[in-house]
């Protein structure tokens, strides 16, 4: 007997404020540097739309979020990359049995100009994901705190699907 | 002769303000009373966890939104809680020939710490929905009215899938 | 050898300031003209339930967005109405191999009042899309830009599939 795969999705946002200039912070964004660009504050690298997938997949899968998986209670990943933490959280939703179809991420705000930069972040998030991540931007027409350019804000979906549903998939195929 | 089944999926957002202090309202999210925190605004009982959940639903099934179900020409749904709410909406869904894959909601904002509650409120807005619904959350870094903590907002999506689907799929098993 | 079948899911948001009143603007919604009603700025028609619908789709496919795909690089795009835009967006998913499962547009904002015209939306927009679009709608109790009225927002989800993978699928038919 086998079944169809039913995947399950997620959602995940994010947000950081721009720091406070002149800054020595970078800007990181799906993992990628953009350089000499003023970055985000954050005790992280502030990169949103990794943190934002990794929302996603985490919603995705039902295992919390961020602050219940990487918070106070493991400090070793209060430093760590964007692409870094997108890494582990893919790890983990593997590890609890679910395989992950995609991500898409878009970014809103103002600045920077990513579409010269879209190729390399999804190539980035996709590495790190292990799956197809993608990327898109857009603005909010000067309205908001992305339109008046005060941070950054990210919006994720992410869809994952068990994977034992495959292996009681096998005899059919 | 089979075919694949191809879920929907469905979007809703939530807002309320938080009422004006000093405040007799409670604090209710996802399902769950947060004990002592003082609640927010609105007629019913401004659940955005479990307003967004079946706003989601709504829309994967292409039956509108809370406004279209359970507005002036329901008056009966005025005062009901949201676990209920989701409970219906859950309901319809099912009765218009949908199955549930999953919802999933993000709450954002800057207090309560639902750490403690996220797996209660899994629990109560599951058993309402009757299917999986993952509860997470996460902050704006001091953005926009959730930052300046006017209020919560809740993010949601959903995954439905046509039960008639399933019926005529049944010759593989 | 077949395979299930695994979407892909995709995330689009859309916002547009009014015009400053007077106007001579129109509001277009949902590819609907709501007469008597003064309209959003911007280049196009302000169409925020055809943009985040058509990023969505996109997003979902990993095709960009609405400025890689109708940017300075295509100028004859510039004044297109929503629905063309998400008709063209459409277009390009299945040229590039992808079927519509649905896409699914929360508009969010204080006026106009979209019940007596959401199926009317919906029919637009799923004609333009060649699959099921489904249009609800709320309000943020006040609260940001879109509770002060300065403009519209809307929040897409979308779900595409491979048609290859159909292909593949067809000797369990």
């Amino acid at each position: 007997m086998t079944s169809p795969v039913i995947p399950s999705v997620g959602i995940g946002t994010d947000v950081h404020a721009w720091a406070p200039q002149p800054t020595s912070r970078e800007l990181w964004l799906g993992g990628i540097l953009f350089p000499g660009e003023p970055g985000l504050d954050g005790h992280s690298d502030a990169d949103v739309i990794a943190h934002a997938a990794a929302d996603a997949l985490f919603s995705a899968a039902g295992m919390g979020d961020l602050g219940t998986n990487f918070g106070t209670s493991e400090p070793q990943w209060a430093g760590a990359s964007g692409a870094r933490l997108l890494a582990e959280a893919a790890r983990r939703v593997n590890e609890a049995g679910y395989r992950i179809g995609n991500v898409a991420v878009q970014l809103i705000g103002t600045r920077p100009k990513v579409g010269p930069y879209r190729s390399a972040m999804e190539q980035a998030m996709s590495q790190a994901a292990g799956a197809p991540v993608r990327v898109s931007a857009t603005t909010t027409d000067g309205l908001g705190f992305t339109g008046r350019n005060e941070g950054l804000a990210a919006l994720a979906t992410a869809l994952v699907y068990r994977d034992d549903e495959l292996l009681t998939d096998s005899p059919r195929r």
